[in-house]
């Protein structure tokens, strides 16, 4: 028998106007309905329906992970710092990680995520490969403390995660406790329905397997991925490849020197020489860790400096000042060109081919050069894919242009390998006697973040709209105001109720009928019962909260049919 | 359908010796039997089985909560330090507060309880007398710094805890949240199986109802109680009171001096006087707030320091040193008596009532008095309950002699009042339109310390065992070793997990019979059914793990037995 939550007892407070610090429409609805209130910056309090709506995702995410035998522990939040100063992690998340002492200066950190914890329980559980494979998973507060807490629940520095971690002794062990929690995601964000992809989270034209991540496609996402509208090829921005292709400079005359006064940048040069900004090389700058280095891409692409920092961490990787051309002559700002520059390590878009020709910089103020080939007239010492992807960039697969899109990353996946194990020693005892270094998996959902994503993919222009799984109740019976609607409203929810069938019931008094219909809308379950002016009669609207039809039933069939629903 | 859970796929490892740093039986048996492992001092980690022992406590109070109408809400756990200074709090609990601060310097603290945080959620939330009552939940980690984290899981510095809170405009309406709560906690320990008794927490022969206790009496609890084998009177040690009775002095001589040299102790005087202790007055210097006071109590008995803070906070209490005598003629070490100590304070116990006759110093070195007169030669200025209780002292409802035993606190409820209102200002408007100040009520359940409450109370020497609602399965099958009693054991598994027992099968290959039975034993799931030599027969041995008594049974009756227990 399911609860009836009388509206009248519960805590809810609905608002007209969006909160003044909201900017996404998650933040705005979950605020506006009722769910959430914001405690601190990026610090969340989770209302009664809100409450209904997290514990309705970690149901669906804890049946699917012990369908695919993962075991649920729970592990401490408040973690010591020896095991994240042994990966390096402690030092690594920088200012994303919450520090703090105990009373006895004993340093301790919140934990952002687990390998390292779950590492040390493995090794002390398990001794032989008869004890493994091991999927262990927990649903837990997580803690990062991020720089600009935004989005209201989507990113905040305090929230809920399923992580989980597999530990087996073979790769093939591996590659199969990944497909298992793949299909799982899979399975959990459908039953969720939310609207995702999973795309490839690592270079490579063939899209590796080895980390991907869910995305839900909404605007307020602050991933962006590609998808080819041909092939099933489906990337994050920053594993995208570009497939180069050799061109032929046979017929390609010497390098010419231009004179090109006052053309220190792309847009000036290709205004002077008329031509498009495609056809020259541009050449930034960096520098990584200390050193200069130049980095070669197309005059009418943009340097990703995240993507560039990945390819070279761990690495650190900054821009150029004004103090770093002091003493080199040989590098002549605005007019740098790959050939010549003897001293300067030169890394380059694959885009810039072998045998593509480009107007570049001279090395000299004011001059420029042409047919300046890759190959012929400079060496390129890396080639990394370092451009911001665009719209219709070629898909790596089959060619076609790409669709660029933003997406919340509600989950992700990764096969770690012997990182930690090889950090902590964890081996078991192999099938001949031997030790073996064990492999690992790593596997997150965003579990609150998932209740925003479903928010922003599912609400309209009247409120937030649930898929009925993760709905606070099945439906919401709304008492128009007078004391025979009321008592009918009340009658059909205890038989809905008796029948299984969660249900909210609006039965405040004093509250006017539109304000009751407007609030109804606005907290979005996904089916609303009216009992209105046909009371007398034992009829009642019934509405679908998305299509917004409606019907006029007896209150036999609105719960026949709706306990039918459940089924 | 329930789940059946393979041993050969649980990450389970038992340990045949306990633990080098365990003191207490939950500790030793909990990691023994692979529930619970430590990750630093008083911070656990919760291993499969002890997870659903965990989830089974966390569903019976939840269960309980939502049947007095609680609503569940989760706070964040990260908490902004404005609220608790504003409430004091943030200095009040000293050392046992994580405070951190974050990647802007601003301050915050992991929360060890909400009264704070709820306040304010209702302010924002309630502002009509017809949004209240409200009773709000949350199950949720709790953090408190533990000078000396110890007991296992009974006293962590991560925990769980279920607190709630109660919301009312009137005091009956707060008395009323409060019994709602006391009958669910009742329900909530009878349905955990656990042993317990409600104490009362506040001073008062009446036994006040404003704050009560429910201590699981168990060796290892670090709280003391007292029962009347008598009548219904329980009490926190620290709340019991004694009732006085004055004495009639008329007969009593008047006060005379003794020459006692070298008696500055109550044992070498009544030794040298040949009277028993409790003849005497035993007269305490401490200094409250600095100034010295006296504290008489007999001198048969011990003045219970932390009952006299308690009475006298927020006042500080220090013992005296020596150079609290310098320049204090008056006060004579060792030989102090309230007649003639006109500039001290004197605090005494009931028991010193007016009319009763003590021998007691005399303020002059080596030298006593007797035949004073509580009410005759000196006045009490305030008498206070402040003598340790003792096994007999009798008790203040009928006058038998209690019983002194030992617990764990295993719940609190506490009427708080306005508190908290006044210090946030939470007022309603009221039934005659004027604000209303809102009196509340807060409540906890330690719930990982339930689950270390029930391992003291139910193990035996053969391990832990739990009652059903609590244990990680209803039924452990143990398959002796031979293929077909592992086949027996698996189908027989199958039938009882497709009839909703939920199962744990031990089909672990490679371990000896002996060490799946001393297993099973261990881990105390309330029914064991073993398929051993009759297995070919389809008769299987079914053990009750309380009472050890066992019988051979076919495989079908097992089967419908198991099944109609869960009725």
């Amino acid at each position: 028998m399911a609860q009836v939550q009388r509206m009248s007892r519960l805590m809810i407070k609905t608002l007209r106007d969006d909160p003044a610090d909201a900017e996404t429409l998650n933040h705005k609805l979950l605020v506006r309905a009722g769910y959430v209130r914001r405690t601190a910056a990026g610090i969340w309090t989770w209302l009664p329906l809100g409450k209904k709506v997290l514990e309705n995702v970690t149901r669906v995410v804890r049946e699917e992970m012990d369908a695919i035998g993962g075991q649920e522990v729970l592990l401490p939040a408040l973690l010591p710092k020896e095991p994240y100063e042994a990966s390096g992690r402690y030092d690594e998340y920088g200012d994303l990680l919450f520090r703090l002492q105990d009373r006895k200066g004993a340093d301790y950190l919140l934990g952002p995520t687990h390998e390292e914890i779950f590492t040390q329980v493995v090794k002390d559980m398990c001794s032989s490969y008869k004890d493994l494979p091991v999927i262990l998973y927990q649903i837990q507060t997580k803690y990062r403390d991020e720089a600009r807490p935004r989005a209201g629940v989507l990113r905040g520095r305090e929230f809920q995660m399923k992580d989980s971690y597999s530990f087996d002794t073979t790769d093939e062990g591996l590659a199969e406790a990944y497909q298992l929690h793949r299909a799982a995601y899979i399975r959990i964000f459908e039953r969720l329905g939310l609207d995702h992809r999973v795309v490839s989270a690592v270079s490579g034209a063939m899209g590796g397997s080895a980390s991907e991540e869910f995305l839900a496609p909404a605007p307020a996402g602050e991933d962006t991925f590609v998808d080819c509208p041909n092939c099933d090829y489906a990337a994050n921005t920053e594993a995208v490849t570009f497939v180069a292709t050799a061109a032929d400079a046979s017929a390609v005359p010497a390098v010419e020197e231009l004179d090109t006064p006052d053309t220190p940048t792309i847009e000036t040069l290709a205004d002077f020489l008329g031509v498009p900004a495609s056809a020259t090389l541009k050449n930034l700058l960096v520098k990584v860790d200390g050193e200069i280095v130049a980095v070669g891409v197309p005059g009418d692409r943009e340097v990703d400096l995240g993507k560039l920092g990945e390819h070279l961490a761990p690495a650190e990787v900054e821009l150029v000042t004004a103090e770093d051309f002091v003493g080199r002559p040989d590098l002549v700002r605005g007019y740098v060109g790959p050939q010549g520059l003897e001293k300067v390590r030169y890394i380059a878009d694959p885009r810039v081919a072998a045998g593509t020709s480009w107007i570049t910089g001279a090395n000299k103020e004011g001059v420029h050069a042409r047919n300046v080939v890759a190959g012929r007239d400079f060496e390129v010492d890396q080639y990394l894919d370092v451009v911001v992807v665009e719209a219709d960039d070629p898909c790596p697969k089959c060619g076609t242009g790409l669709r660029v899109d933003r997406a919340i990353e509600i989950g992700h996946i990764f096969q770690l390998g012997r990182k930690y194990a090889d950090i902590f020693s964890l081996d078991v005892l192999g099938q001949q006697g031997k030790p073996v270094r064990v492999t690992m998996g790593s596997y997150g959902i965003g579990v609150s973040r998932a209740v925003a994503a479903l928010a922003e993919q599912t609400a309209d222009d009247k409120g937030l709209c649930w898929p009925r799984e993760i709905a606070p109740a099945d439906v919401h019976v709304v008492a128009a105001g007078k004391a025979l609607q009321t008592e009918l409203a009340l009658d059909v929810a205890a038989k809905l109720g008796d029948a299984g069938v969660r249900v909210m019931v609006d039965d405040r008094a004093g509250v006017s009928p539109g304000v009751k219909f407007t609030d109804a809308e606005l907290i979005g379950v996904p089916k609303i019962l009216v009992a209105g002016r046909r009371s007398a009669e034992g009829v009642v609207e019934l509405k679908d909260r998305r299509t917004g039809e409606r019907e006029e039933i007896t209150v036999d069939e609105a719960v026949a049919r709706l306990t039918a629903d459940l089924a």
